[in-house]
């Protein structure tokens, strides 16, 4: 049985939930989430995106860097379609302009709304999402102001809001550039090669070189100076 | 293959998403959005809720009602935890004080998330969901200010709110009581015996006539001056 009635009445400012897609930027930000002394439980969410390998990976990078709990939660986005990563539309290889059809409708909301779930159960203060408004594709879920609109919707939505408790939304992405995204990373220790970014990666993790979020990857590491660790199953382009 | 390019930026005023559950509110939601002339199209969250019935009562009620489509979109809450309704706490049969442990955390904003996600995907201007203030079991999330900052959160959220196309999220029961409700959907001849808003209905869709849903639906009735079909498995309470 669960004691509900403690929950979220006593939130814990040192216990944060952190979403761990598996990707460079989430697996950054659990390491700093660490690294600040947090105690962090990674959340993934299996929305149904192509990209499989993304969730063996979240797992991994959840044990190498001793996060106190790591879930999946499923949600199956297919019945509601409309993205590249979730629908039958091919993902692009070329830079397009606006908003990618990779984008998934209010995909963002969506994973907060998950950990805002998990951070009310486990009375955790903070929730960490990797968001980054500088090489973020042009999604509009990516964007500061995003943040602190869900932020500010978390006093109203839950019972530790209500009870005085808000959440912190922690985004310590936003500003960064890949390179210092990459160089931040690094100098924690992080194992760039556990993750995965490529949008139509295969079963083994091997990355396509040459979708959206592998050109900006690749373009990362090359500006930080260090050495990409990614492994290709085709050539990578640019 | 769907055509990406056009979500969003084309939203249709008169066609809406529908959050629909099953139960009395939700049901009467849809039945006013459709008298209200919206094309609708109804989306059950399949939550890992105890209460199975409701997704079975919320097809047949979309298809009573003639809605375009209806979608059943699975999220696995389990992992998640922290209300009576999806992890191992016994629905309590007496009323309680504050908040109770029936509240998922952050149900309705996760709720909305999707439906936000399947009205920018069907390029819907209007959101419904059946949320009520009055008699609303004291949950944080069916408050006005709540509905009103997802709403606003909606212009920072999507592409389609980027492009100057927010979402609108219409909330009719919201300062009903239970007896308003009742008495509305009665008038726009809807059959409540195929509602289900019992929180530990069985698999028939017999109702415990016990929990807190199940006292304020027929208090309801009551109140309503109309004749309550609710199918009971046990002798209800009250």
């Amino acid at each position: 049985m669960v004691d509900a009635s403690s929950q979220g009445s006593d939130a814990d400012p040192r216990k944060a939930v952190v979403l761990l897609s598996g990707g460079l930027d989430s697996a950054t930000t659990l390491a700093m989430a660490i690294d600040a002394g947090y105690e962090c439980h990674s959340l993934a969410v299996d929305y149904g995106q192509r990209h499989r390998a993304e969730l063996d990976a979240a797992a991994r990078i959840s044990q190498a860097l001793n996060a106190m709990s790591h879930r999946v939660v499923q949600v199956d986005l297919r019945s509601i379609g409309g993205s590249a990563l979730t629908a039958d539309i091919d993902v692009p290889t070329e830079q397009t302009e606006g908003i990618p059809v990779t984008y998934v409708p209010a995909r963002n909301t969506l994973m907060l709304s998950l950990a805002l779930g998990l951070a009310e159960t486990l009375a955790a203060e903070s929730i960490f999402i990797g968001v980054n408004a500088v090489d973020y594709s042009g999604y509009p879920d990516c964007r500061p102001q995003f943040i602190a609109a869900f932020e500010d919707l978390t006093r109203l939505a839950t019972k530790a809001g209500v009870e005085g408790h808000p959440f912190h939304i922690q985004s310590p992405l936003i500003h960064l550039t890949k390179a210092e995204i990459i160089q931040a990373g690094s100098a924690l220790g992080l194992d760039y090669g556990q993750t995965i970014s490529c949008y139509q990666a295969d079963d083994s993790g091997r990355a396509c070189g040459r979708c959206d979020s592998c050109r900006i990857r690749r373009a990362g590491f090359k500006e930080a100076g260090l050495p990409d660790p990614t492994r290709y199953y085709d050539e990578p382009v640019g």
